[in-house]
């Protein structure tokens, strides 16, 4: 059973993550959905931020995700905003959109209480990370709780799952 | 003195945002750079914000200002990013790249502890609201306090003036 990530452990986590980053010279940028910021503003409450973090897109409505990340129409009628296919254009689409970022990374999910489907229960979040000229990566977890326990696991898993890969 | 919003109140003001959209049937689109997401992720954490909450930009970089929004190389290089027109320019390219938002807001500061100038202390935030069509409102504030005082301010500060003009 997974313990719910305070705000002291995701800020934790989002120094490693500056850290390597900057030790690297490289920048990042993220998409959000299901998290709606939170990423962001976790990584950006650290002084500094601004040498290894270039900006995120809270693409919360399926507008959002067609008009600022590219992600295909088709994508979103077929497979769904929770879903590996969308979660890799999410990643691919912030590449585009912000030029300076060496990595990109991405979630969608259902934050519930609502949202539910007979195949994705509340709490199915999609994760893409991409480092530019490579293919993206994608993991689905199911994580436990309330709407604020589902977004806290997912801030904390994006930021890990970045850090396993730079 | 001001007290600083907490957690509490800062979902309060979300809460009352939202209630207030909704009724009249309108959406919200956010361009951050100080608060990194953390509007955003206020207003997403209340249950149903898809209903009038489009999405978001955290334009943390020059760059995300200048590709994501539209700001002009000129404003940043002769004004700064925490001025009036950046500000404006940073809430009309939110109603640009959001296309089914009603109202934008934009904020862009300086939260500390670095990035202070001669006419620019820590805590010096310039606000933008604007609807669709019309021209945007502008508000400057100078806020107390560490780097989370300024932004946890600066989000309810954000929230109060866009219901002052809903």
């Amino acid at each position: 059973m997974s313990r719910i990530p305070d705000d002291a452990l995701l800020a934790r986590l989002a120094h490693e993550c500056g850290k390597q980053l900057h030790a690297r010279g490289q920048m990042l940028a993220c998409a959000e959905s299901c998290t709606g910021g939170w990423i962001a503003q976790t990584l950006t409450a650290i002084p500094g931020s601004s040498l290894w973090f270039e900006g995120g897109i809270v693409a919360y409505a399926y507008s959002a995700k067609q008009h600022l990340l590219g992600v295909a129409g088709s994508t979103l009628q077929e497979k769904g905003a929770v879903s590996h296919e969308c979660a890799l254009q999410m990643a691919s689409g912030t590449l585009d959109a912000l030029l300076a970022a060496h990595w990109s990374l991405a979630v969608t999910g259902i934050a519930g209480p609502g949202g539910a489907t007979a195949d994705k229960p509340v709490g199915t979040v999609w994760f893409a990370w991409q480092a530019r000229g490579k293919p993206g990566e994608t993991e689905c977890h199911v994580f436990p709780g309330t709407r604020e326990e589902v977004r806290r696991q997912t801030v904390a898993m994006a930021l890990r799952g970045l850090m396993q890969r730079i």
